[in-house]
């Protein structure tokens, strides 16, 4: 069995959120330029599908790189029932960030990379639409 | 070539909008029973997949149940213009009608039922996530 | 509001499970014909997604057609947990019945039909592969 | 177990053709308004999504509605063998037909209904595209 | 907020086109060896899924990689006005070059590095059917 | 055209097999807590998805990474034909080694590596379900 290589663990999640997409630092024109309909004050909506990554060595005994059972918990104690159903807008995370999809994506790489309960958090994929992803690794 | 058999044409659109889960018809302890997290204050959002079936003969010129692109523009200008990227809760059709997926999709049904450029609206469909759908046909 | 007509809600569901498909009817001769592989004496295995079809009026106060966290927990408690992460030849429903998607479909669906929360079952769908699906409707 | 009910089996198949959408009937201008650029001489492609959906009984002994080898043969034989990698207005079938999807989805109905294995042919379906798709039923 | 990171935004396009694969460096016989019915004289189609992969730091103000409409603008003007809905084969790109998806992502590759509206291409992806998918990363 | 760049063709095959999780090296509490519900010992099944990425120049004749029906002979005969429609236990590269989607990579990975057609093994993923998937890179 090839021992030295690279194996990664990949789970996704769902976090149903609004958002508005306005910048402090633009003007209302810039954000209408910026954001298009994204602007608009009342906000809108998505499904965003996250998916974690976790790289690491395989357990000889278990055969895992981080127990499934361990990591939901925390990521739902940490992600999902901080943003799920809610308004990313309304979250600290947020007071001086735009909510883009970028930045929902490094906010919780930047939440679990320091939690994990095993392996290192090689990135963060958002899926924002079928068509739309983003994905964030660390420095 | 059989002609009697019945054909149907189903197209997919996406509409991205937030909504907040509230009944005026319940006090807030049943509103919070009822609808659980989707009842907060700051509602929250999902990508509706949105798919209108039509049922019709196959016109032997074209080879169609209905062009797409003149299906696209009714979508687009009755549905797409006035939900995409919007809060539900805000549009005069939810003014007394709970925003949940259900009525969403009754509410495109009603919308394009009268308006479709060929053939008959048999039913509206909404992915409101991967694992939830709505479906509804008319009377 | 259009009030006559048919609402439906699907919500899908995940069982992983393994069986061999194996006739008490047959030769053995037979059961290899009929089923080739999946004969093999240590069995093998699925993600079958089971979607459960609802229908019904869609209730004016809540705006649903069946509360999505009853529907949850009766089919938790009837089906994954009799199901889910086992060896469907273990289960008494398939001690007369090959385990055959087609008859774990209609397994699923007798369980369910007395047990709904609310509506009524349309159907049972379960894709045994992308590409392999089976419907029940009860008579 | 339940006897009276309904059971369907769905089976999807990948046939990769191209085409060009013109017809006989219509002059160029009317074409080109028809097709737009789907009518461009040198023809394009899909992957065409086809799902053959036979209804029937469940067979007691084999707990199956039809035998998956045997419908892979019929399907293979006559419909994949014909179309797949190959350009559809090339076939005799839509030697006067336009080769949309919708009378693909015909002439691939046609062909299957009167050589299923077993059961009974209920519908074609035809994805052209993730978000096209179309349904036919017999007569 | 981490600013070391990188970041990545990919967005998917559809290309239905056709193509014929031979080359004209092969003989008929190793053409056909080679291809199989993709050699076929007809041609025939598909569906590519293209992403394109974005790289690059998410700007402080916009909280963006790129922004979405710009891209489009760009993709839309120069990949699919010239593919989309056409034969691979008569484009000048393929005058020497067999039309094989590996190709088409190289293509595609080289004509949006040098005009992407924000960031840097990391890569092109195209998925030529659900089962088979090609990456181009530039030297 | 850029002939520096790094093409990968990736192709995706199904296994649905068994398998159950328990560890020799553990406890049966032990095993219990670490594996919960997937160490009954009728054991359970998956469709796995097995992804198979080949890095490589993109031969200039035949514009391809590496013939498919090469690397499908080479899949079907090492890697479908041993594990699909089986038990993952049974099999001997699991007799020392617990069949977690996880080691089930590797084995692949390792079978494979010294076998390809063409090309070389970049990584090999599995996807146990929709939601958890695998990917292992040698060293």
């Amino acid at each position: 069995m090839t021992q030295a290589g690279r194996a990664y663990f990949g789970r996704r999640y769902l976090i149903s959120a609004s958002h508005r997409l306005h910048s402090a630092a633009l003007t209302d024109e810039e954000n209408q330029a910026a954001f298009g309909r994204c602007n608009n004050p009342h906000g809108h909506g998505h499904n965003y599908v996250v998916e974690v990554r976790v790289a690491g060595p395989v357990d000889p005994e278990t055969g895992m790189v981080v127990n499934l059972a361990d990591l939901d918990a925390v990521v739902r104690a940490r992600v999902l029932d901080r943003f799920d159903q809610g308004n990313l807008n309304c979250d600290e995370a947020f007071r001086n960030l735009v909510p883009t999809t970028e930045n929902l994506c490094r906010v919780v790489f930047d939440i679990l990379k320091p939690n994990l309960p095993a392996g290192e958090l090689e990135c963060v994929r958002v899926e924002e639409t079928e068509n739309n992803s983003f994905e964030y690794y660390g420095g």
